[in-house]
């Protein structure tokens, strides 16, 4: 145990998500010896995220203004919408630049272990969205594991009413990987979908 | 990329030893996600850290007073002093209950590549502290790695012309650990200081 207000900064630090007691002391004993103008400026920027971040009341991702900047830009294709969990999930795929339409930032994934159903996450805002039929395509890019397979057939199932393609991102080997490395399901998955090249 | 402020964040945090990029974009949407009162409270704290704690005048740990609760104590044996590098070494120790007297904290160790030499560490403090002969023992409990070895033989050096017992904490096998599991230095180093037990 350290003296007083070092103890408490490794407690608060060690509440951050993935930070341990051993990091937290790393970063507490860093702070120490950190310029009084840099420690002010990141505690600074910690009380402004908090206060300026909202999320966009279209798609749900993160702004500083009532509606995020890709909602905002008029040279997005208004015909597709790619349905995501999480805000960093749209970072993700805006990095690859193989999409040009809008996002749906559900909030999450259903998870019933964590109480975690379909009236959590944005849904009906999603269908809301969908109901002036500019929207052509839904391309459901929810995580390859158990909660975003069950919350893209819970989609699947509910758009299916509706005269929208729907489709899924591909599973299969990643890039620059070993075949004989990959498990199972990615290799079953790899061969399910398989594409006719010549 | 993000939107100005959490990409800000972002940036800040993965400044912060032991964060890269995939972390630090974690504890952001962390900190969004946290109620703006425990957000300010993390802030508050990391400032006031910075600046209330300072370094005992004595022995160089931290404390929010002019010397540390340790060097304060009346109780501790005033007869043997413990060379540590770094003030989390002191907290180590101090969980063990073994040690009762006082400590040194150097603030660091001798590291040419870094540019660290003995004037960069509190050598010259040590010595003042021991020239009044209440010291009978020095306890030096540097890293057991090149850069604290060499530390150690360079204090084991300047002290061996006082007229003070110096000692060097015991390497060997971790307790707990497998012996085949263990490197060949640790392993040499534990026969090495292999004692009689019967």
């Amino acid at each position: 145990m350290y003296e007083g207000i070092v103890q408490e900064l490794i407690d608060e630090l060690g509440r951050l998500p993935g930070i341990g007691p051993k990091s937290a002391q790393r970063i507490a004993f860093h702070i120490l010896q950190t310029e009084s103008f840099d420690v002010s400026r990141l505690a600074s920027v910690l009380v402004e995220v908090r206060e300026k971040v909202r999320f966009c009341e279209i798609c749900g991702n993160v702004t500083q203004e009532v509606t995020c900047s890709i909602c905002r830009d008029p040279r997005r294709d208004a015909t597709s919408i790619c349905v995501v969990e999480e805000a960093k999930d749209v970072v993700a795929i805006e990095r690859t630049r193989e999409f040009k339409g809008f996002y749906h930032v559900l909030g999450g994934a259903i998870s019933p272990i964590d109480g975690i159903g379909p009236d959590n996450l944005r849904i009906r805002q999603l269908m809301t969205r969908l109901a002036d039929n500019t929207v052509q395509e839904v391309i459901i890019a929810t995580d390859p594991n158990l909660e975003g397979e069950a919350t893209a057939t819970y989609l699947t199932r509910l758009l299916s009413s509706l005269e929208i393609k729907v489709t899924r991102l591909a599973s299969g080997l990643p890039v620059g990987g070993d075949l004989e490395y990959a498990d199972e399901v990615t290799l079953g998955r790899a061969f399910e979908g398989r594409r006719t090249v010549s």
